[in-house]
């Protein structure tokens, strides 16, 4: 124990290693405050080859690893466990943008570099970085690969994974993987980046990337529309869809009730269009200066309108404009938090069952809490609704908490018989190992774990993470 | 052996399995002819349960098996080795579309489906399955995924891999992972269709798909450009890309000596332009129907006139017009087949390095082999060019050939110097595991053998295919 730390401290300098409770603290609960870990020390590595060294020294001792990015986790998944026994290791201090290739329009970046950072680079090299997250502020590269992150733009640019085209990794043992590729067709060997993105830090730790940049946008447009069902809202998604499928950045659904708690709670907003059951905020981008977005807006809506889709329609007339409505959006979670006690579903189905699903959720969760509001909002073009519930007026936050499991079981049955996931972007941590057994047990889960024993045998790396104990 | 052989013929019956040598033989040369192996039977499972109880058996008696689609490897990747030792199993049975949604805009597929029945079911559905390539009249959607084809539209819509969002794949013990999802965000645990995507078999079988449709264009245009340098054609690219990425479907490059071998023995084809020592190919289409992509290919041109990026160029004024200039492109390989003997290199490079690239190889083979010519055209946006060396003159096609490897050889150290791929498109199979140690070894490849003996620790699944001999 003396010895490695003695070691990791050579190794890393003062700088380099935290072992004071105060500051080991901020490290050890997740964003969310859900789960309260602890650590022997904090690694504070500056460079890859620093990484690896700590990685092999601490894989000579056996000792366990939590890699930490911005610790932005939905789902504490760079939370150590209480038993104190794991060392975090935080990618923060590999913080540079290493190349943009505006040619090749590829950017290498380092882990512990923010997304925002990241963003801000492309942009002023010319191009655009096209993931945004809530989180992107303080959330890190590396984790941000890690999750596979998902986001507003992912209709038009795919999750973090469809971004990457090269990784540098340092693996269990400490060996370094230099795949920091930027080849767009490479056909030799397995596909080990897309294994890595997505694993949660339990095959690997990402140290640096090489991403996919795009040009930058010349024409926006946004619409905010108000709609009268769920199948108008995905007919006028499909309509959108045909017309113009390259130029739809996003199509954000919001109900009712969501709308109501952002106006009522958030200073500022104000309904853009007539009241409705549902609400749809439509994103247009395009580099073509000859593109005419304006006109193809105006003409689909004008279309949906007279077919009776929408019922009315608000234009952003300059990007502010478009910011006001974005706003609207990015407070659905506020909103709902101001109001109350909420418990929060993550959930995705295929696309033209989503009608489906809000409908039976609605049904279910009036039956297990009447009075419960569904809070529900999200990205209508990836299937992915944020599926939360509001606690009824007539109860207290405890009574209506003490039921989040119930209420979780209840959505997730109806996203399981519509062949969804209970994950659809926040991945599984260590608040969600129990759910993959009955989600995707059998030979997946088999393949999970021999892939783990596989790379990571000694499971030294961030444990208790995405995969339930073996049996 | 024979209890096995009763057993597998007692499961498929007489038409589910061929033991007669005529009947085996075309199954045991590869497309291209270079390699001819030997096989016990072929069985022809007509359902995924036939095919994972024929995998069972064979893991029971420790037998060898050879997935086979439709048989056009480039790369030798489904040919059985000269021993006889293994059955081929071909996927040709399993050939329903078994689903499409136009809302999801998703495909499922079987395994034995040809890429071009799947493009016009897809088409007879109102949608685009994008994906094309040479061999899609025969090649079947499981080998397509097996080896991650790639082909004219990745530029815009990505390799194959990236159209999978979910599979179905019998498992080296015969147990059926039934993983097809068809979700646009689904993150619960390692990415396992990104690993048997370019596996090339040696992972599992895959029986079924379900994939990623786009909308169908409404407009398209082409372009076929003389232009007065590989940098300028780059430029050109780029100012397209700048102007309207998501309408680019092809960015086409050409040399002179291969276009001039086209027309030399290609019937019916001409020089669309004036001559230039290279070509380009421009393929735009948009589902935007205000989306003028008239107006802005002529803008970028008569700019790029201007700027000498071009020195002539011809626009497609109909279907048919395109049709000739991408009957010009897709005739390089046999126009320079009809030319004699010639060494074919399919290789990938950063982008911005393409004119270094072939300026490399040019001084680099003339000193090798006097008087040989490159016969150069690809995929300038994916950074992919068919190398290809055709021999001179003065020499006969056997002294030619017998220096093959040290073109090869030659090539790719260029490519490796330019941190390229030795393989862009086309795989590994057979014909390439011997280069794997040298570009893909260390850690990479013991992850790649270590990945390997988690999901096929019997190595039972296409053995010889994509790694080499464990060291």
């Amino acid at each position: 124990m003396d010895d490695l730390l003695n070691r990791l401290t050579t190794l890393l300098g003062p700088a380099g290693l935290l072992t004071a409770p105060s500051d080991i603290a901020p490290f050890c609960t997740d964003w969310r405050g859900l789960m309260h870990g602890a650590a022997r020390a904090i690694l504070r590595p500056a460079s890859t080859d620093q990484v690896a060294q700590c990685v092999a020294l601490c894989a000579e001792h056996g000792a366990k690893m939590v890699p930490q990015g911005g610790n932005t986790s939905m789902v504490a998944g760079a939370t150590p466990s209480a038993d104190g026994s794991a060392f975090i290791l935080t990618l923060s201090r590999l913080n540079q943008v290493r190349a943009i290739d505006t040619t090749d329009l590829t950017m290498t970046i380092e882990a512990g570099v923010t997304l925002q950072a990241a963003q801000i680079a492309a942009d002023d090299a010319g191009a655009l970085l096209p993931l945004s997250i809530s989180a992107e502020g303080s959330a890190q590269i590396g984790g941000v690969l890690a999750t596979n992150a998902g986001g507003n733009n992912t209709l038009r640019y795919g999750n973090a994974r469809d971004l990457v085209l090269g990784l540098e990794v340092v693996l269990a043992d400490g060996r370094i993987w230099h795949g920091l590729r930027s080849l767009r067709k490479d056909n030799t060997g397995y596909c080990l980046r897309q294994l890595f993105v997505g694993s949660e830090g339990t095959l690997g730790i990402i140290t640096a990337a090489v991403l996919k940049l795009s040009p930058r946008p010349r024409d926006r447009q946004a619409a905010f529309c108000a709609v009268p069902s769920v199948d108008a809202a995905l007919a006028l998604f499909a309509r959108f869809r045909a017309e113009d499928a390259s130029a739809l950045q996003a199509f954000e659904y919001i109900a009712a009730p969501t709308l109501d708690l952002v106006v009522k709670h958030i200073p500022g907003i104000t309904p853009p269009t007539s009241r409705a059951p549902h609400y749809v905020l439509i994103d247009l981008a395009t580099t073509n200066k000859h593109g005419n977005l304006r006109a193809m807006l105006e003409d689909t809506l004008a279309t949906a309108l007279n077919d009776g889709l929408i019922t009315d329609a608000a234009l952003a007339d300059s990007a502010a404009h478009r910011a006001a409505f974005w706003k609207l959006r990015e407070n659905c979670a506020e909103g709902q938090k101001q109001e109350g006690a909420s418990v929060k579903n993550d959930v995705s189905v295929p696309v033209s069952t989503i009608p489906t699903l809000l409908a039976q959720a609605e049904t279910a969760l009036q039956h297990l809490i009447p009075g419960c509001r569904m809070v529900a909002f999200g990205h209508i073009g990836d299937g992915n609704i944020h599926l939360n519930v509001q606690q009824p007026a007539n109860i207290t936050a405890g009574e209506f908490l003490s039921q989040a499991h119930d209420i979780m079981d209840c959505v997730n049955a109806i996203v399981q018989s519509l062949h969804g996931s209970f994950s659809a972007e926040h991945g599984i941590g260590k608040l969600k190992p129990y759910l993959m057994t009955n989600w995707r047990g059998g030979p997946e889960l088999d393949m999970m774990h021999a892939i783990k024993s596989a790379l990571d045998p000694a499971c030294t790396l961030n444990p208790g993470t995405l995969l339930p104990p073996r049996p």
